[in-house]
């Protein structure tokens, strides 16, 4: 139909729809691949999780938030190699030529070569993920009630966080949270704070991007809240109900991964060299070596940055997102190209529980209350719509008022256990 | 641990939880068994089904409910059948003795024998089955993106609802507003304005329980919006991607069941006499032939009213269980028991678009937007919680504002199609 070139962007995660976005007023037809049909916000999805917001709160369909631009289409495909020779991306519903090639296809969740953990300690990527650990949370809870004897009890009321990272942290602090608050008055054969939680870290502290003193206040925090934190365990097993972690066993009624991510099979589809996560190894300007062009962005590339790599973060994901949409520009236009891609980091925050933070920006540090305040404010004002933004502020000020009443809802129950 | 009787309710619906909520200070223990953890609003469920209200907005925990009633105990649990010699409840977890036994179990959809017609053609009665329909609702817009052929992206645009009673009519009048006012600006390769939605009806009008002047209106209001409603048409056969209909054979991407109903299978459980429908068949005080320790309340009952059976509609389910909680309440206070139930009809509403329903009360009929505005303040009345009016309400404004970009999530997407 024209000349105009043709980018493919697969993923519509942070940093794809990134580029897309800076892509609207291009000289280009663009496509936008994702085998969901919506941008998951995944800062957020921990409350998903909990039963604090819905799925509807945090995720958006992605043909909606590109309505506006006129030479982009989306489309719902699970994307399965690319023909690099021939350009040309795979997928599960047909072949699309591209001109360039932008893969944005983000992580999932890594279980160390244990795989066969997976269906007993879901992970947290997507919105499934959120309600299929919504339903194992709030089932326990019910088992719990309906249960024969104390020692059938206990596990039932036994959760298992691995993983001290930001997601690990939060869910823990987010499960005491509603065994503390939510629940209490909504049981009569136990106290749901007898719940037990668990946050299992193999290395010697929670949260290791932050410094020392926030990594002890982190532990400190969530000690307060009823959660016993594990450092220096690792976990040699998980299956039906347990999970062996140094030399305990331990019976559990619902264990989320949070320990691990790799990346897309990017790097498998296009046969480029990656690092020990996965990731595409790209150059300067995030194009892959010895073709220019392909680029990877976001979670699932590799890029030097001054110390070490840069992070698996959204921020870092759009930085790279709209890096690649100014080269681009600059090509079409057949101007000079940016010079190499720079990440600048703004800092790293962490919610702990319900009104409590960490955060570390460059100049100065935040906990506590301010800290959450920072957080919810900062969080509110990245969501996508405006919608949004007054549906997540009422829900959060809502819970606030209330203790957190809402999408307290076990759906799915057809689907067989693992 | 005390001598006070023992009131089983099975079911959480409309007519369970009235029952419960009103033995909230009676002189008993009440346990409430019910298979889901949560109270389902189903009015409104057809607004889950296309994509406007969150699950959350229309369902709550039933403990949640129940959690000021300090003798009630939320359980939540599968029944398999009924032992009536013992008295006793039995459940997939565990057996629970019972003094008075309430059976409020609901109904389910019936494909008049066609069970094999289920997986194409799923209903509308939980929230699994809202999400189920809005994922294949979208799903046919999204394979209709990437359709190779016209005819193949026909298929995919063509939607059958078959039924044309009140839910019929909400879903046929709700895909043609996603269709026509909310779609429209979000696909490339074709507009969404030419889905095709087809209304099947067996009987020559739809609506039966309203007047013929109503039913006309509705027929004529659908027509306006894009629907093709076809009555007096039985449906053969229904499979994967079709139905046959009269002598037609109708390729859909869609098939949503509104057709009809049966009860659950409390008759089964106690060996008791049903109608066609699977209903028990009570007596005047709701308890069944030669049994007054157990009563059978809502759609799983046949009441008899003045024109014919008591209609299977919520409000009708709440006053049974009203009234069965008074007669409860006066056996244990060696009171005169009530008179015999008497059901009193205070009118019949359906929507039929995003501004125009149709109400006729006992003394006015109303149609259009005043209609609309009616149905709308009812149905935010009913909402049990002051949050859920708060915010259904807040979600109806604003979709009315923005035409309706909320909810239009597809999830669970790794389950196996039929």
């Amino acid at each position: 139909m024209t000349d105009r070139p043709r980018i493919v962007i697969v993923g519509g995660g942070f940093g794809g729809l990134e580029c897309a976005q800076r892509l609207a007023r291009s000289q280009a037809d663009v496509i936008v691949l994702d085998r969901q049909n919506h941008h998951c916000f995944q800062p957020l999805l921990y409350q998903v999780a909990t039963a604090t917001l819905s799925p509807a709160d945090v995720a958006w369909p992605i043909r909606t938030i590109l309505q506006k631009s006129a030479n982009t289409q989306v489309l719902m495909a699970n994307v399965t190699g690319v023909d690099v020779d021939a350009r040309r991306v795979l997928t599960e519903d047909g072949a699309f030529d591209y001109d360039i090639l932008v893969l944005a296809s983000g992580a999932t969740h890594s279980y160390f070569g244990h795989d066969d953990w997976a269906p007993f300690a879901p992970g947290l990527k997507r919105i499934d993920d959120a309600t299929a650990i919504r339903k194992a949370i709030l089932l326990s809870f019910e088992k719990a009630e309906l249960a024969a004897d104390e020692a059938e009890r206990r596990r039932h009321l036994t959760f298992v966080v691995v993983g001290g990272g930001p997601t690990g942290v939060e869910m823990a602090g987010a499960i005491a949270n509603v065994a503390h608050e939510a629940l209490p008055a909504d049981f009569r054969n136990f106290d749901p704070r007898q719940a037990q939680i668990l946050l299992i870290e193999a290395g010697p502290r929670l949260l290791t991007v932050f410094p020392e003193n926030l990594s002890a206040y982190a532990a400190r925090t969530l000690k307060t809240m009823g959660v016993t934190v594990m450092t220096g365990v690792s976990v040699t097993d998980i299956g039906r109900d347990y999970v062996e972690a140094g030399d305990q066993r331990i019976e559990a009624g619902a264990v989320i991964w949070a320990a691990g991510v790799k990346a897309s099979p990017a790097a498998v589809w296009l046969g480029a060299a990656a690092d020990r996560s996965g990731r595409v190894m790209v150059e300067s300007d995030l194009t892959i070596p010895g073709n220019r062009q392909i680029f990877v962005i976001g979670d699932t590339a590799a890029v030097r940055a001054e110390a070490g790599l840069v992070p698996g973060i959204a921020p870092a994901a759009k930085q790279m997102g709209a890096y690649v949409a100014e080269v681009i520009k600059a090509r079409l236009a057949g101007a000079d190209a940016p010079p190499a891609f720079s990440y600048s980091h703004a800092g790293d925050l962490a919610t702990i529980g319900r009104r409590v933070a960490i955060v570390k920006l460059d100049r100065f540090e935040l906990t506590g209350f301010i800290a959450w305040l920072f957080w919810s404010l900062a969080h509110v004002y990245f969501l996508i719509t405006l919608r949004n933004r007054i549906a997540v502020a009422f829900t959060w000020a809502w819970d606030y008022v209330t203790f957190g009443r809402r999408a307290r809802l076990i759906t799915h129950l057809d689907e067989p256990p693992p």
